[in-house]
């Protein structure tokens, strides 16, 4: 029996995946030199394609990492001197917060509640603060932030830069890039791809600061500095070997992607949610975990009163994956990913296996 | 026609990579999570397969990075309060030294003359090194340095750390790990892998300097410090989503070398060598770039007069890719590799596509 994987990433993979991994293996992409003509046109394409996909400007750059915690390493080394500032409400977004303490940055930060969003209206952050840090989309607690709480800050405080990640929303949550400086996220949920690649979309703005940093003799990094990033990404390379096999197949998926249509996926990803979201409204023992208007749509977590293990269990026998909680909520939920490579008829059988 | 790719990283894949991808996709391995006793299972199993192959001892740990870039960027920021001393002998072991400089340590270094080894007699390194860097193997100009005069360094400053990069002559190199601290390579040159995987070995000792900078609230980075690296190994797991699949086909193509034996791979790395230098030394008009006693077995580098370009179009028609000299050496040398990918018969056949 074929299982299928809604865990929240590593995922299961995008369907079209083993067959360019095929197609990879006979064309040698994995033993192209990173400084070959193929390998600048393999980074333009996925550039290309990421870029007609998410809707992203010029005024942004597009980088490769090699995890979102990367991501976020490098975002905090290149734009901050002193001051950040974190929301925080649950494991990766602490993580981002950590990473600046890490960094000996003074990382401020407003956490919210178990299950619930953040209360922006009552919110002030330092006007020192050079950047401020959100994770749209909580992986560990399966809270979405919507957009326009996220645009808002742009607007209230327009001297920080807002870096989001967008880890395992994308490529579902639609983003005005005008309203933010630096996004970020991995490709082994959202794109179905295997783990071991992240994507850094960096604008002009934020690249200045890390050159303003360097002037002033500020240590922003080493080999992956955001003027590095951008020295390579002029001429499509990057700084060190990277996983060429990975961004070849990230360029592959979006093209599969923008052929399905941006729209379709997005209608779909609602339509898969609307599905699972009333199920578990409606069932017995097991409901929604998170407040309705901070809901993710792709990342849905069910407060299963201590059950998680026993339900892991009964639907992997199934062949039906899903994931625990996190961390000391391991027991406490489940949670299940709806991400462009779940189909629906999937979800209703994995929904068919629970009754 | 097939090409064999003698290029020196990215480079020809070992033959059983097809086979071992093949049984990951069939495997689920792509979509495991990286928290599943499954994954742990495939750290474990792949760095017991290292630990055999290359003679580990249990004083050294072994830890997953993105490329070697990282894992010099690791060592540095983990090991180096001030001072760091760095042997450069083409653009990798200046990539080192770079490093440390982009981290603001007090980096010093000697050079060697271009195709020439170190002279280690009259070599004197300050006493205040906390760590010394040396890139055993350079890619760039085809110079390994023999290991002896590594070990004399441990000898002759024994209150420093000593971190070696041998990114293109592993598996082939025989390291006595008493006397070096910290390893680093990748795994696209000598072990014939998809790029994006880093090896960093790391004795007790390195990671007792990584505590003490930590204690004294000196900035060691942020998710990958030694101690969260280390944190981590002892449940055979990383802190960031990893390469999964990367670490797993490592371990399957560690334990397809053990089958051969590491004895076997390093006679055969020297026969080829031997075949290859003996070529050119009679050859009419190219020649070994470098003097006979640095010269690498696994980086063959020769001088070709200025025909670089020509000679990899007309191989390149037959189906052989070599690669051409580093930077500005682009034109006068073509870099041949000569990792346990390639058969002696491929060798055979380069040599009479030579003629």
């Amino acid at each position: 029996m074929k299982k299928i994987f809604f865990t929240v990433g590593p995922s299961q993979l995008y369907p079209t995946v083993p067959k360019h991994m095929k197609i990879a293996l006979q064309d040698d992409i994995f033993s192209l030199s990173h400084r070959s003509k193929t390998f600048s046109d393999i980074y333009k394409s996925t550039a290309a394609n990421l870029r007609k996909l998410l809707n992203i400007p010029l005024t942004h750059h597009i980088f490769f990492t090699s995890s979102a915690l990367e991501g976020m390493e490098r975002t905090i080394q290149n734009t901050v001197h002193k001051n950040s500032f974190h929301f925080v409400n649950g494991s990766f977004s602490r993580e981002f917060w950590q990473i600046a303490v890490g960094l000996k940055k003074n990382a401020q930060k407003i956490e919210a509640s178990n299950g619930e969003g953040y209360d922006f209206t009552s919110l002030t952050i330092p006007k020192n603060t050079e950047l401020i840090c959100i994770v749209q989309n909580e992986t560990s607690t399966g809270i979405g932030v919507p957009m326009h709480f996220i645009y808002e800050l742009k607007k209230k405080y327009p001297s920080a830069l807002i870096a989001m990640d967008v880890v395992s929303s994308i490529p579902y949550t639609t983003i005005d890039f005008s309203k933010i400086d630096i996004v970020l996220f991995s490709v082994q949920k959202g794109f179905g791809l295997p783990a071991g690649l992240g994507v850094l979309i960096v604008n002009d703005k934020a690249i200045k600061k890390a050159e303003l940093l360097e002037k002033k003799n500020i240590s922003i990094g080493s080999y992956h500095t955001f003027p590095k990033f951008l020295e390579f990404e002029q001429k499509f390379q990057t700084r060190e070997t990277p996983n060429v096999g990975a961004i070849y197949l990230l360029g592959r998926v979006a093209d599969d992607m923008l052929t399905v249509g941006i729209n379709e996926i997005r209608k779909q990803t609602e339509q898969k949610a609307a599905l699972l979201y009333d199920f578990f409204e409606n069932h017995a023992r097991y409901k929604p975990y998170v407040q309705e208007s901070f809901r993710s749509k792709t990342t849905i977590v069910i407060a299963v009163n201590g059950e998680s293990e026993k339900i892991v269990s009964k639907l992997s026998e199934k062949g039906f994956i899903v994931a625990q909680g996190y961390g000391k909520r391991k027991d406490e939920h489940i949670r299940i990913a709806n991400f462009p490579s779940h189909s629906l008829t999937q979800v209703k059988k994995l929904l068919r296996a629970f009754s």
